[in-house]
């Protein structure tokens, strides 16, 4: 038996057991918005941006990246369930800024398995076996978080399957503070 | 000015003047586990799940899905940040249930703007103009979401740059009752 699934049950129950008018929510946002943010476990979209259940669309992956997945999910957000507004919100201290493709095919090269970093940068553990797979990946890696909402919020505006008039905010958290800072121009 | 932005930035300067010592957290998942889960407005991963800040990388798109950038997403969960074990969560009455790849090409094509639903199904508004591009894309939809979980747990453990030793739990979050349900087999 798993730790952790024990626990995440166990916390799921406790939710369940006060979950009320929840059950009648409809499908579409009710506020009708969307975040596209990290996946880092400091950051939590419904408390930093006051989202209650129902509220607003939440999509998340390494580095709140404007993927092709996450414009997939932002064109199914608007296309069929009516969000109008978006904001891209990347944060401070994120790991993509801690690599490059480079330094992800070598790494995984060697091992699959769990790396260390120190002052010189990320070391295998040598536990191998490691996979090729790695260096056909874009792991798409930040190196100035202003220019990577910057890039991400121009994508998405100026993707195909999007409408012109949706606002799209760009904004970094700070892991320190909490706050958002907004990211202009 | 827009009346989400205020809403979001007020509700953000209220969470950080209480902010604590979430300023100290380390990048690394304290718990050590990740999970993929939908971007459904409904769902509230960390309060279903029992997750504080710190505690675990949570995942988001359209459907939950184990799509290539999630996977991105989780390799560098486990390779660079050490998480350990991973759950896929789809949901009850997802709105991945409600369309095919053609319904979505076609609507996309007349129009980007939101189609409306009946019970024959989705219509465009007609309102123009649409794109071809919808029709390259796949949506990733779901017909059925115990086999949608376990296809997503199977291409997740059958990746090159996953590690065989990583669980992978399988679960459908209820939105009529707020449970975890896992799927077995």
């Amino acid at each position: 038996m798993s730790k952790i699934k024990d626990e995440v049950l166990a916390a799921n129950e406790a939710y369940a057991a006060d979950f009320g008018d929840k059950a009648n929510l409809p499908m579409p946002p009710g506020r009708g918005f969307a975040i596209l943010t990290c996946m880092d476990a400091r950051l939590d979209p419904a408390k930093y941006a006051g989202l209650a259940e129902g509220d607003a669309h939440v999509i998340r992956n390494a580095g709140g990246r404007a993927s092709d997945d996450a414009i997939r999910s932002l064109v199914i957000s608007h296309k069929l369930l009516g969000t109008n507004e978006w904001f891209v919100i990347h944060h401070t201290d994120c790991g993509m800024e801690t690599f490059t493709n480079e330094v992800m095919g070598e790494l995984l090269s060697k091992s699959l398995d769990t790396a260390t970093v120190d002052d010189s940068g990320w070391h295998d553990t040598g536990a191998g076996p490691g996979s090729e797979e790695g260096r056909y990946i874009n792991w798409l890696t930040i190196s100035d978080q202003a220019k990577s909402v910057r890039g991400d919020v121009a994508r998405i505006k100026g993707h195909p399957l999007v409408p012109k008039d949706i606002p799209v905010h760009g904004y970094i958290y700070d892991c320190k503070t909490g706050k958002l800072v907004e990211v202009t121009g």
